[in-house]
């Protein structure tokens, strides 16, 4: 932390400032500047977010932190990517990309069965479905819940497909815990401290999707939740961020791609349907992702999108999605990856 | 709905659009325009969200939605302001205004006895407190919990303060709501759609915070998904979001005001303290909510703020928190309210 | 400047940290962490933007500048708050409180007679109406350029009132400055470079308006642009940022008041009409912005807001501006105002 | 347009609304529906905007534009994409990217032909350069303005390479114009309508920024003022917009090439450098552009960075630049473009 004294603060507030310091078990450097002085605070990093309260002390113009506050996400602990196993056989943040695909909602077998088949026989090598769907609305349809999970369940089993769904509840993590290979937190739930640290004591890979106006210090904020709780398997997933744009659903952040991969570990896949929340620019976006550096990414497929219980206008059609995986295939060759 | 159909779209896309609209259960008008025409949509609006999904339809341009999704919150459903008992002899959304106010974070007992009875002397009628804190990070304190409720007990038995005191988990309500006159809602779970039903079912009055990027639109969805479930007592605060800005915390939307106003019946107060991020800031905007039109305040207080466990800049200390009662009677009257 | 080593930096990085610093006229001290080391850059803080390159010499993780760049505007050049004259007998940043009116365009003599007379009846001081329009479309209303300027000065002859009315062009400066009392730079302009020059030149004073996604900082640099060319007279006001909030036109920043009004000694107004959208919004915002301590206001009046040729929707009709103007008054008392 | 009635809006507010329509020569079609009824204006389309203003009749509750308001920049006018010469031998549109090498600023004959050899090498085909810089602060360096223009000349004269370079006035012009073979209108200036209108007069190719908050629907209005003074070489960048995110510059909008190139058949290109700020992000959004279909690339090349007079951090070493330009190529070829 820097401590930025005020132009003609007075010796006794800049004692002052070094007292408070001291007390908080850190030790104070101080600058002296032309017009000014800053008093840096240096000893154990984890705990120095105390010292921003100094803020209010007289003489003092701010307080600017100048370290991340996370610790296992970052490559300070891990110089390497991170490379782990999703499910038997599907390994992310290594050379293969992985790709997640299937609708956005589970509705029916015939529906996800369907779906299933068709992004398997694409590439696809994780499904997606929801049983939980947080929706904005109480009116809107909030999923089949633990029946959908028999459905992912029941799908998984003929196609051999391991399953990413979401929990909205920690009451429901060890419900859906029993279905699920890998436990899906939305973006809604990115700051849902209780679930995030239910999961980092489950253990099985946690797919945490970036919030709406989640900055990407706060994402791997939310990543040491569940890293601090030992559970290690963290993928990050970046899906469009809100702005004042309104020709996309959301504004794809991809540069926090390389960003995050600069800051973290982590292996770090791109949603474009929900960043785009149309189906035209699935196809763009999913290119884009895979040359910017992403490891996977997660699309949604549906067989009949006009008829979609939610986000019909941004699912694939089956067709579409093997066109985008045929040209995915080479774009990875670039990328030096595999698909 | 409005489907806008693309310059140049076949007669036969435009059939298929109404044939669609028709299965769906709704009745379909055309405007022949000059340059392409629009089809409306009649029928019961709550489900018309299922009508976004044409958009994938060939010939079809976008779907223009122009109707309100929330119904309970509406002024259409009740016309005059909703005006309730929070706790024994404090009402919400009357002439008199409501400001609660007190400590970010519960820490002990002496600190919270302290800032109560500060509060109280000034004129505060209701006491903050958080027991259960999410903080970004797994390293910051996370607050007393249980032993904070009790804290929180023990000083409302002193001082007859009620209590607003955060919940942030589905499985905490039970106990919170054991301790707590107001459950509060905090920013991050606005859209923690299992959380808003058990308060919806708990009945309790809830003060429900918009989250850092959430609509004013979204924000009356979730306090639909109270309202919902039958508990009409719902407090709606404003506490700034999300901008490129960064001089303060967040930026006050203090227009959200009358918006929320002229759109719900239901009482609106402001956090001035979140909001800003900086105590010299607080006064002038706890002014400003007042002469907006809001119907209470919610600010932090701490006896020492430079010693506080969270959000110390923010904190005003007691003396400025009882020079800014005073000169917020004198907005009252201005405003047409008491305090 | 702070330059941030990056954990496990070598000596010799931080050598040629040193070296490029002492290069660049500047002293450097070096704080010893103990995960890294940071760089503290001493020197005239003009020219400290050029440290930012640092950042890209080996062993470097980032440069943290934490002083502010403007000088003129600052409370540390002029303590007490900025009191100038816009033109005889009204003075802005003293007690007494401005009001700006009139309609966003100047339309017809009629009408700007019919507004101007309306609006000084009720109690405003400056007339504003733009000669000048820029507007997003070319097909739109473009102003009725010099005939609009006559105009002004026609009513202004009639009625008194001073005029306020905006420049777009460098090239027009001398031509409205002949004109206009106050010269007014619209948000798009805000960093128009050339045309802040010019009028820092004229002399006039000018009314600069925050721009739609302009920082505080930013703002402070370009009002920097018109003081450090000699023109002391410069107002300041917020009018809106942009926002993913769509239920306003803009999202009204008033905490931008006492921000502003701590960072700097110019004088502060704020336009509730633009930042709006809607005239319902435009008498609580007003309210607002004089409790959070605003020197003044600009607001759109107009005689027929419903023919309006542009921003109809956010005008007032003078018979409502009247109340507002009452209303105001009294809100000016409780902040130690006149009107 | 559609104007939306209130609930329970009167026969005569439908009447007058409908009366209005008329008057502003439009025809009326009303839909009714269950709670409300909506009204569609038909007629042409340009001057729409003006029914804006009945939003401010009784019974009225919103206005819903549901048309674009760009015409020349839009698909509707012309299907297939506008391919056209910026210079002879250079094509931007077609098959062939573009790449626009160089300084941020020209600083000397020396860096500015060090720059231009090295970034032709590499396969730049413009090469860029600012003699006019817009500076948030006065006190930066503000470019060597004819100066610089006369290196570029001397320089482009050597190596042969087309030169685009930023016009900041509308003064400047006929001055730029002399020297500069594409004229660039910076992200500040993007509706600095003087300068679109005069440029639109010029008949040069215009490479136009999109500004930091300008939406989608504004910039092609902006790229609407070039083109409907009858130049229609205009070239589209998307340069990054300002969101709350702080690890990077701005925001790369990544998704606005396939939402330009749905909407306009104007070529879009995307600046990598300003968007991100950081010279480490520059090559994975390079690649990720030509992924995501831009027609080209705009990126800042300095001989030394850590000497640069401004955007240092952001720009690319030569030899880097080398490596940036080899693996563009082959992503060149899985999007089928030649480089």
């Amino acid at each position: 932390m820097i401590i930025v004294m005020k132009k003609g603060a007075s010796d006794a507030q800049l004692a002052e400032v070094k007292k408070r310091i001291s007390e908080l078990g850190y030790q104070s450097h101080v600058i002296h500047g032309e017009t000014r002085n800053v008093v840096g605070a240096v000893g154990d990093e984890r705990g120095k977010e105390i010292l921003q309260s100094l803020e209010v002390l007289p003489g003092v113009e701010n307080v600017v932190p100048i370290l991340k506050p996370f610790k296992l996400a970052s490559r300070e602990i891990r110089a390497e990517p991170s490379c782990f196993e999703l499910a038997p056989g599907v390994m992310i943040g290594g050379d293969a990309l992985v790709v997640m695909a299937g609708p956005c909602a589970v509705e029916s077998e015939e529906q996800l069965l369907s779906a299933a088949i068709a992004v398997k026989a694409a590439g696809a090598t994780v499904l997606r479905g929801g049983a939980f769907k947080p929706r904005s609305s109480p009116y809107s349809f909030q999923g089949l819940e633990e029946e959908g999970l028999k459905l992912l369940d029941r799908v998984r089993s003929v196609t051999g497909l391991p399953i990413v769904t979401e929990v909205v509840n920690p009451r429901d993590v060890e419900l859906v815990g029993r279905y699920a290979d890998i436990m899906q937190v939305g973006a809604r739930n990115v700051q849902n401290f209780a679930l995030l640290k239910m999961l980092g004591q489950l253990g099985k890979p946690v797919l945490l999707k970036r919030g709406m106006s989640t900055t990407i210090q706060e994402f791997l904020m939310s990543a040491e939740y569940i890293l601090s709780e030992g559970n290690q398997r963290v993928v990050l997933c970046e899906r469009g961020i809100r702005t004042f744009e309104t020709a996309t659903r959301n504004t794809l952040d991809i540069s926090a791609v390389p960003v995050l991969k600069e800051l973290s570990h982590l292996p770090v896949i791109i949603d474009p349907s929900h960043a785009t929340g149309h189906a035209s620019l699935v196809a763009p976006m999913s290119y884009a992702a895979v040359a910017a550096g992403a490891d996977g990414l997660i699309i949604e497929v549906h067989p009949h999108p006009e008829l979609a219980s939610c986000d019909g206008p941004q699912s694939l059609r089956p067709e579409d999605f093997a066109l985008v995986m045929a040209k995915l295939r080479e774009y990875a060759v670039v990328a030096g990856r595999k698909l």
